[in-house]
C-alpha cells in the first residue's frame, strides 16, 4: 500500500486503510494499549495499538523515541486524541532504531543553546517551527525565480573560484587551485556584467557567495546565498522595478505554498504594494536632522537616523541617489550631479535588505573610478576588456536570500535561516 | 518610446514607430544611404539611414563594428533585406563605442581556437549559436526544477566550504578558512543525507561542486553545476522515477521556451518516453560478451562494451544493480545478494549521464562500509551522527547539469556549455 502523508489523512475517507511512515515522537504504554505519536514532515498523528493484537508489542513499547517506524491501520477521523486524527493500528515495522538519550530533545519545552542546536542540526530541524523556516525559504526563492523567469531573465552559473577580488578589499578566502593561488568569489558582480557585454540582455544567478569578514554578527554569514540580476539597456529605475516585483512575487509564493508553515511560526505576512516608495538620501538626511540627528554629506545613514526614517516609511521602501563616496567603483555617477549616484538600497523599516544601481558602462570612467577607489586596474583586465568592445548601459542588484528571509520572518539571527551556517569558528557540520 | 526587441518586430503593425537597441554588427556606407545591421539578444534587423536626413551621418558611417547603438525609425515589414525586417531610421544615438580591431570576430566564417574564444567569452557569446546554448541551459534547469517543485521537493542550500571530503580521495581544493584548513565541497551528498534525517523528506539543490581532478578531458570540469535530490522513505526505483521525469520535464521546457535556439543550433530534440528501460549490469555483461567483449564481474563496463549496449538501447536508459565494488560507501547493498547494490546509472546511448542509488541508512552497515573503502570514520562523525538517531530509508541522485546539456546538444566539449570554465590551467576570466 502506498504511504500517506500525515497532513493528507484528514482528506481521506474515515475508516480507510492507510500506511504512514515517520518518527516515533512519543510512546505511551498502558496496560492494554500502546499509543505512538508519529511525526512526518507534514504533521503528527496518534497511532493506537491494542496489545492483544500484537505478540511483539514489547518491541514497540520499549522502542526509543525518534526511531523510524512504518504503521498500517484504519483511519479514525472522529478521534479525540490531541493530534485530531488517529490510526487504529493493524501492523508496524521498525525501520531504524534511534540511540538514546538524544543529544537534543525534540519536544523539550526549554530550547537548547544555539551552538548545541547547530551541532545537532538534523535533530533541531525535526522541530516543526525550525523546518518551517526552510520550507518558507524554498517558497520564497521559487517565487523570486519564477518572476525573473517570466521576465525573460536567463539563469546563469558563474564561477566561484576566481583570480581577483570583486569588491576589492581583503575579505577573501584563498583557495589553492593546483599551482595557482585563487579565491572564493565574493559576488558574481563582475561576471554578470561581462555577460551583459555578451548580449544575453537579462541574466540572473542564485548561488553561494563568500565573505571572509572576521567579525561575527547576527546579520552576517561567511557563506550566503546571493540572488543576482543584471539587465542591459536599463537603469536603476528599471532594476528597482524588477527588485520590488521579485520580492512581491516571492512573498506571494510563500503565502500560497507555505501558509501552514507561517501558521506554525505564528506569523502573518502581507503582500506588499508596488511600487515601493522612493526616498532620496538627501530627504533621509532631512528627516534625521528634523529629529536631531545630523548626518554629514557623504556619510552613511546611522542606525539612529534609519530608525526615524523607518518609522515614517514603514514596510518596504527604497533609499535612492546615494553619494558616490558610499558606493562601489562600478556604480554610475548621476549625469546631472556626479556627487550622487544612480543607486538605491531596499529597506524594510529600519533595516537594509540589499542595494543595487545603474553601473558604469564607459571603460574610461570605470578606470578612473578604479583609481579613485585605490584598486589596481591590472587585476581587473579580464573585466575592463568587456567594456571596451561595446558594453551597453546596464543595471542590477544582488540580494542576500538569508537576509531577506531574516527580515520577513523577523528571525533573531541570520543563522536561523541557514541550514549549516559558516562563521568565524564554524565549519562543521 | 519603449524599446522593442528585434525578435518581436514582425508581430508589430507595418509602419509603426519603433526604438531598437543593440550592437552594430555591420555598417555599410553607400553614396546616399548607410545600412546598419543591428543585433540584439533576439535577432538582427537592418536599419536604413538616408544621408540627407542626418547631418551627423559620418559619425555613424565611421562607427566601429560592435558599438552599441539606439535606433529610432519606422518599421518596414515588406523589406527585401536579408534580415527580413527593416527600419527606416529617423534617429540614432551611440551608447558606447567599441575599440577596433576586435580580439575575436563575431561574423568571421572561420572560428577562432577555443582558448581565444574563452579568453574573450563576452565576444564569443555574441555569436547567436553560442548564446543559444546558455538559453537552452536555462530552460533545461527551469524544467527540472519545476518538476521537483511540483513533487514537493524543498530547495535547499548546503555549504560549499566543508571540513571533510565527501567522496574520500584526494580530489579536493583546500581553502584557508581563517585559522582552519577547509575544502571546497565535491558534492552535497553528505549534507542532503543529513537533511533526510532532519525529516524534511524531499530536498533538492542546484549549486556548484568542485573536483580537483588533475587531468583535462572534454567531459570534465573542475567546477560544475550539480543538481542533487534526496528523498526519504524511498529506494532506487523511486529515485529513478524522479530522475527520468526530471529529464523529461527539462527537455519539454527546452522545447517550449527555446525552440528558436534549437533552430539556431540546427538541432531537433524529442521528448523521451518514460519510464526509461532498466537493464541490469549482468545483462550488460552478457550483451558485451555476445559481442566478444568480456567484462570480469566487479569491473566497470568498458567504452567498447557500452558501445554495444548503447546500440541496443538507444536514447535514455538505466543500467541497474551495479556490483558493490564499483559504488561509493553510502550505496545500499542489495538485500537479496549483497554483491550487488540498489544503484543505477542513467545513460544516453553509450554515454553515462549520472548515477544514483538507494543509500545505506543503518549506521552500523555505514561504518563497515567506511572501513571497507579505507576511509577514516572519525572524519565523518558529523555525518554518521545523523544516522544514529532515526535515519529513514532514502535514495537520490546527483546530476551534472553541464554533462546533461553536453549530451542533449551533442557538444564536442563540456566547456561549450560552461560560461567561464575552470580547468587545470584556467581561472580567468
Amino acid at each position: 500500500m502506498e504511504r500517506s502523508l500525515v497532513g493528507d489523512l484528514k482528506s481521506l475517507p474515515d475508516g480507510n486503510s492507510v500506511v504512514v511512515k515517520g518518527w516515533a515522537q512519543e510512546i505511551r504504554s498502558l496496560k492494554n494499549l500502546v499509543f505512538v505519536v508519529l511525526r512526518d514532515s507534514t504533521g503528527m498523528v496518534q497511532a493506537t495499538f491494542k496489545r492483544d493484537n500484537f505478540p511483539d508489542m514489547d518491541m514497540l513499547s520499549n522502542l526509543s523515541r525518534e526511531s523510524v517506524i512504518n504503521v498500517e491501520g484504519k483511519l479514525n477521523l472522529k478521534s479525540k486524541s490531541k493530534t485530531g486524527v488517529e490510526i487504529e493500528a493493524t501492523g508496524f515495522t521498525v525501520l531504524n532504531v534511534s540511540e538514546s538519550p538524544l543529544p537534543l530533545g525534540i519536544i523539550d519545552p526549554v530550547e537548547a543553546d544555539f551552538e548545541t542546536r547547530l551541532n545537532n542540526r538534523f535533530l533541531d530541524l525535526r522541530k516543526p517551527a525550525k523546518a518551517s523556516i526552510f520550507r518558507i525559504k524554498s517558497s520564497l526563492i521559487w517565487g523570486i525565480r519564477e518572476y525573473l523567469h517570466r521576465q525573460n531573465f536567463v539563469e546563469v552559473q558563474t564561477p566561484k573560484i576566481v583570480a581577483a577580488a570583486t569588491e576589492g578589499g581583503s575579505d577573501l578566502f584563498p583557495v589553492k587551485y593546483f599551482e595557482k593561488e585563487a579565491y572564493l568569489n565574493q559576488s558574481p558582480q563582475l561576471y554578470k556584467e561581462i555577460l551583459i557585454s555578451s548580449g544575453i540582455d537579462r541574466v540572473f544567478e542564485v548561488g553561494p557567495a563568500f565573505r571572509a569578514e572576521e567579525h561575527n554578527t547576527v546579520r552576517h554569514l561567511n557563506e550566503f546565498t546571493s540572488v543576482d540580476i543584471e539587465m542591459a539597456f536599463s537603469d536603476h529605475n528599471g532594476a528597482m522595478t524588477m527588485l520590488e516585483n521579485s520580492v512581491k512575487n516571492g512573498i506571494e509564493s510563500v503565502l500560497k505554498a507555505s501558509s501552514k508553515d507561517l501558521e506554525t511560526l505564528g506569523l502573518k505576512i502581507e503582500i506588499p504594494k508596488v511600487p515601493f516608495p522612493r526616498i532620496s538620501y538627501e530627504e533621509c538626511r532631512n528627516i534625521a536632522s528634523a529629529n536631531g540627528v545630523e548626518i554629514p554629506f557623504g556619510e552613511d545613514l546611522s542606525v539612529e537616523a534609519l530608525k526615524f526614517i523607518g518609522e515614517k516609511f514603514h514596510d518596504f521602501y527604497f533609499i535612492v541617489d546615494w553619494p558616490s563616496s558610499l558606493r562601489p567603483f562600478y556604480t554610475m555617477p548621476n549625469e546631472k550631479d556626479p556627487r550622487y549616484t544612480n543607486s538605491y538600497d531596499l529597506q524594510y523599516r529600519e533595516k537594509e535588505i540589499t542595494s543595487g544601481a545603474q553601473r558604469v558602462h564607459n571603460p574610461d570612467i570605470l578606470k578612473k573610478r578604479f583609481i579613485e577607489k585605490g584598486l589596481k586596474a591590472e587585476n581587473f583586465e579580464f573585466y575592463i576588456k568587456a567594456f571596451k568592445y561595446g558594453m551597453p548601459p546596464h543595471a542590477g542588484w544582488g540580494l542576500g536570500l538569508e537576509r531577506l528571509l531574516m527580515i520577513l520572518l523577523d528571525l533573531p539571527n541570520i543563522r536561523e535561516g541557514t541550514l549549516f551556517p559558516r562563521d568565524r569558528t564554524r565549519i562543521v557540520p
